[in-house]
């Protein structure tokens, strides 16, 4: 394994001696975010996480190799144009070509779960694309959680999507969707949340003793930890869903589809709110972060 | 395990023993059948069990913990009212928690494999929902069948789904769906059976062959063993599909949706036919703990 | 496992000496080809495979073993009428009851995992129907792709499926699919390939090296391996396209489905091609054996 997998020596030494650590991918470095609030909002998770006494693992490929836990330069690095997204499919390729990747949350799952990191946070995940029915788009991130184990935190799933098919397709794949102080689906950029979820905790401690009896009884996969945007960065629901539907009308229209069409989706999002959209997904991004901080705190502190 | 499992003393010196154990389900006590019929119904399946020499151990979450072997007071505990349904993405969180639940198809199924039971008999699996193109709804028992090694003994998938789609999931997904006696898909209530299954066997040894070629080969997953509904039970076909379809316009007309909907079917469906739906019901449940007996007989003796 | 699977002893002894092997699929033999076009085919495809420096092991089920590595009167035997077609779900209770089996890229890619096989060439995959979307008919082999550890040298999907859909199937499984020599996916019988491929290599050296960075990491599954047809011996587009659209129309109209679907296209195909689509078909699959052997020849240099 040692060929394509790189654990930083301060992760792994954590990882040793049983202490927190939490995952963060990187595809929100190279593709989700302009530059340079990329490299600003890379930092800024892995502080959060420190602030809330973990240590951050941040996951990407460079050099034909995962790495876990990176440097500030490798940030840098991956926000430079031309990096590629990398989801479970992608990685024999660009591993045995040497190449660099930005990882997707399937594919930072699976770095995740290499090193033995239980806790991963990011914005949102992906899922089931609206008009599925026409497409059969359907992000490899729901049958990642399905079978790697590694918990999930986020503000529910990328709002663009049809969130209520993508709970579908979680509760098929017996995928626990949580809410962490909520009993509704998190909506991303928005406080009013129309979807139930069917569990909810109310404290780190809480989610971490979910994870345990999850895992200590063998069950497969990993967990949807889903956290309401902070209710001061939360958009205007009805402005953002409008936004949406026009975003997606347009990439109907021009024929953007597969691996370009979130960030496509995204981007236009951001132009169509006036750079609100960004402001939103910083804030949950650092919310999320701390919050993943607190329940690897919670789980390591349980496994001991 | 210890903490989140325990297994009936009578259970596992059967099973140290080689002994043949029948699996029975919890959400017909909780939620499938109406009180004082469904504690009834409970113990009749046991007592079918036990006349065609194989032990039950019915499976409910009682206090945080899977219970494999009930005693009579659990029964009646499961069948008050406020009992949770536990599918494999609500494990996690029941268990955490310290509440009861009631088993469905897909957690019966992780229960009897953490405990080493083969057999398992219920009244009909879940599967894909009529309008399933616009709401993608399908049942996690689906998902369960291909990765847990357990056969289910049913008549086939509960009556108010899609056939027809639910035997393609199945096709995809690589479970084997057989026919005990026949070579058609049980229809649950009827006897009339327009789909054809790909395999049949005419007795519990070929049953037991079958099951023993499977795991042997380590090809992983379960079984569908269908077996029609006792011909003397069975309701009019006809009068099922109208009352079928007109309980699922009702449902969709009152957005009765997610774990909600099959519950609300089962009971329209029941008013409807006056009761005939029940009786049926529990007959159909008594021939499947009948034959699952006799299978899980001939898998043990096969096996020693 | 000895009850139910047989290795030939040459190629238990290649790979014993970590000699290359390709494994053949005989569904072609039994379902695919007509006689005797068929076992000429089949001793042409083992040749192919001998060519390139690797040993051919085609795959069946006699008499309710699975043997890997067949004689020239097992191909024969193979050809004649009313041999069942076998798919994952089928195995458990074809070798129970001691029947024979052509096997499908699903259970020959099974038998080559059992046996330690890494590379396998046929003609194409199945994959997601043309009117999925009220038929939910997909083909086991993509599941299949996702957790079996084999590498398929294809021409692609078969011709008469929806090919993106098929790629967006896959891409949520977290399945390679990689062009080999092309960045389009193959479009079987035609050198016209609309739909793009996320990855490829230009050597067998550069697959293999793929294939060892996937499995060496752990992750589990197949890979696509797509090679275009000869140009030399590729159909005309439109009139493909053509005759696929009125076969798929006259089986709809025929109430052709489920297992018989797939037969049947091919069979209209030929007939509506004036037998061009069964030599293309023949060229494609020599080519396929061809680079399956080479790219054996390189995996096993490298693990040397
Ligand atoms: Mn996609
Ligand atoms: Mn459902
Ligand atoms: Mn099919």
């Amino acid at each position: 394994m040692h060929d394509f997998l790189s654990i930083h020596p301060a992760v792994a030494a954590a990882l040793r001696a049983n202490q927190p650590v939490v995952a963060l991918e990187s595809t929100l470095i190279s593709h989700g975010l302009p530059h340079p609030a990329n490299v600003e909002t890379a930092l800024a998770l892995e502080a959060a996480v420190r602030a809330a006494g973990a240590l951050p693992a941040t996951v990407a490929v460079l050099d034909g190799r995962i790495r876990v836990g990176l440097e500030a330069e490798d940030l840098e690095r991956l926000a430079q144009p031309g990096v590629r997204k990398v989801s479970r499919r992608d990685l024999p390729l660009v591993l045995a070509s040497g190449a660099d990747g930005a990882t997707t949350v399937a594919a930072t799952m699976i770095a995740a779960e290499l090193a033995g990191i239980s806790v991963f946070a990011t914005g949102g995940i992906g899922g089931v694309h609206r008009g599925v029915e026409t497409t059969l788009d359907i992000s490899a991130d729901l049958e990642e959680l399905s079978q790697t184990d590694v918990a999930v935190v986020c503000a529910g799933a990328k709002a663009i999507l049809d969130l209520q098919k993508t709970l579908e397709y979680l509760e098929t794949k017996g995928v626990p969707v949580i809410g962490f102080g909520t009993d509704r689906f998190p909506a991303f950029y928005t406080a009013s949340l129309p979807l139930p979820v069917d569990g909810r905790v109310d404290s780190a401690d809480d989610a971490a003793r979910m994870l345990r009896a999850k895992w200590q009884l063998g069950l497969k996969g990993g967990v949807v930890i889903g956290v309401p945007i902070p209710e001061e960065a939360a958009l205007d629901a009805e402005a953002v869903e409008a936004a949406i539907r026009q975003a997606v009308d347009e990439a109907e229209n021009q024929g953007v589809r597969g691996k370009e069409l979130t960030p496509f989706l995204l981007k236009r999002l951001e132009e169509l709110t006036g750079g609100a959209s960004l402001a939103a997904n910083r804030a949950l991004l650092l919310n999320n972060a701390r919050v993943a901080g607190q329940i690897a705190v919670a789980y390591a502190r349980q496994k001991a």
